[in-house]
């Protein structure tokens, strides 16, 4: 192959790609990059870790034809230090390739195409539309509470399916067993018959960089097994979870009766104010809840004690509950409206979040013990 | 104890001594800070390893004079999230230290003043001055070549000492044994009988990071053993590296007649870029010089090979030469001018690199065999 493509065109090309490619892999293929230069003037670039593969597709101009694999992150460090403005040439011939850039040149080792494993989409018969503001809302409110337990596989990722009660709706939802944050967004055409899935966390957060660039919809494509994201120049395939994930929907309180609202931000400061004393052991939070007023409070065997009152408004006879610090911020940092609202039943019992009873969003947080 | 301070203040003041105060120590005390009220408006802030210290002296509306001690970084967080524009009371008694700001209030472990330790710095007769800026082109141009080896304590800093040949100079060096950097400044009033001296890594760093908000000159005084830098609001003072510093002079070279002028950023870069496949156990780049340009190359058993043309003046017969890549750019990057010398004898000569025969700072560094 030869090809000749501008410095910047590639080096936003590697970036896309390169984060897929883990940093020690056993199998030495797996740390590089497909390059294949097409007749039609477009240079792919591939990287896969056998889960999650990304294709990105970008203009050069192709001399000859032709494909070859190379280490992705050494590739792509070149490309960062090449100079600004430079035409990087591409030759790739007898297991190694010629790269050129101004005064510099490498010629760095190959490994052939066709030892690069490729993931078989085979059929995918879901197919719809998202705009790119949708996914992103879903991904940022959902995936913080992604569990990182390995042994509980079926919760590494974010689950999404399709229902019809009462409107069709199409539900993304995200549990580590503590804490479970779920959105609802209207259901896309297309989507009434997906099966439902659970998408990896690798691939969520692959997902979300490309987001950042994409405006207007994401094409997806999806089976059981496989799900596929068309992002603009770049295409997203990635392996789906085989696992079941729990019936997470009983596990959100519906008779809670005792309601808080309040001012997420000053609720939010005060609540990572108060953390500061605590240590890992003792990350409780504990909210003495007044009919004007909240009491947050850490005491630490260690350092001492905090307190600070945020002003709120609570329906109720009055109680004291603890939360995990950092969950109840991860939460907060979610909620972008004037007042979020909690609904309590007792110190002991699962507590709903939400900014209203029509946000897409809503998060169910498990109490500890103070 | 009893004061009020503005959060900025206090902020900006912890921020300069938490950084002296380790984050593990087998001794409780030196994770704290000493506060000191005293009835003149002064708040004293004290932080300490045993081998450094540093006093910032801060303004603050005191109403009852006194002192405790309480942990640095805890203090210094709950500071960073105190509402901006708050005032902060703090109220020391009975072993504790309650702070007030806003509608929060932590109320804080504390240990005896008595109990922290300080360090008696001595006699310090020897007294000068060091415009600030001066001292911050001593430390850039120097501190990179500090040794990290432990064994060979007395190269873990940089050494300072006094010259008449032929003018009244003070020098800066450092050294690892691979390289040596050294900066000659004229030798400030009352500097004329100091002794030589080796200032600790970690003064220098903090001296460095202090340096910053420095407008004007540092008043310098020390002992054969102990160092102290005033510098506005602050007071460092550290103990000097026990130890002999070897004499460097000999290794500076005086009779290398192969020259090479070049522009230290295409060098900068063109090392920078080849040395992308150099791997840990490969770091070495090679110069081949010719007339008019000269060849850097590196060549990795695994990666590949890269190579450079940079041009450059070289006056003498052409060869190769081998130097640690990184070693190379830790000194280029500190060369401003447009142009620099390499002063080379042979491929295992040290090689001395400075901008000219009148720039303050010099160079030398080791080759490696390539």
């Amino acid at each position: 192959m030869k090809a000749t493509i501008e410095r910047a065109t590639l080096l936003k090309g590697l970036s896309h790609v390169q984060s897929v490619v883990e940093r020690r892999n056993t199998i030495p293929i797996l740390s590089n990059v497909l390059i294949e230069a097409t007749a039609n003037g477009t240079l792919k670039l591939m990287a896969t870790d056998l889960d999650l593969q990304i294709v990105e597709s970008i203009q050069a101009q192709v001399d000859t034809p032709g494909a070859t694999t190379l280490s992705a992150h050494t590739l792509f460090d070149i490309a960062r230090k090449l100079p600004e403005g430079s035409q990087v040439s591409l030759q790739a011939a007898d297991g190694k390739m010629l790269i050129q850039a101004g005064r510099a040149r490498f010629n760095l080792s190959t490994l052939p195409r066709d030892d690069f494993p490729v993931i078989a989409e085979g059929d995918l018969p879901t197919t719809f539309e998202l705009p790119a503001a949708t996914l992103i809302q879903i991904i940022d409110k959902t995936r913080f509470a992604i569990s990182t337990e390995e042994t509980r596989y079926y919760l590494n990722g974010i689950f999404f399916h399709v229902s019809d009660d009462p409107q069709p709706v199409l539900k993304a939802a995200a549990t580590d067993g503590h804490r479970l944050a779920r959105v609802t967004v209207p259901r896309p055409d297309g989507a009434e018959k997906m099966p439902d899935i659970i998408v990896p966390r690798k691939c969520i957060g692959e997902l979300r960089k490309l987001l950042d660039e994409v405006d207007g919809s994401v094409d997806i494509s999806l089976s059981a097994s496989k799900i596929r994201f068309g992002l603009g120049t770049a295409i997203l395939t990635s392996k789906l979870i085989d696992g079941t994930f729990p019936d997470y929907s009983r596990v959100i309180p519906t008779a809670n009766d005792k309601l808080l609202k309040i001012d997420p931000r000053s609720f939010e400061d005060g609540v990572d104010r108060v953390a500061t004393i605590a240590t890992e052991k003792t990350r409780a939070v504990k909210m003495a809840l007044d009919k004007d007023k909240i009491t947050l409070s850490v005491t630490s065997p260690e350092n001492g004690t905090a307190a600070e009152e945020v002003p709120g408004d609570f329906a109720g006879e009055g109680f004291d509950i603890g939360f995990n610090a950092r969950y109840l911020l991860d939460i907060l940092q979610q909620v972008d409206s004037d007042l979020v609202e909690l609904h309590l039943a007792d110190a002991a019992a699962p507590t709903l979040i939400r900014e209203n009873d029509k946000s897409p969003a809503l998060y169910v947080l498990m109490p500890m013990r103070v």
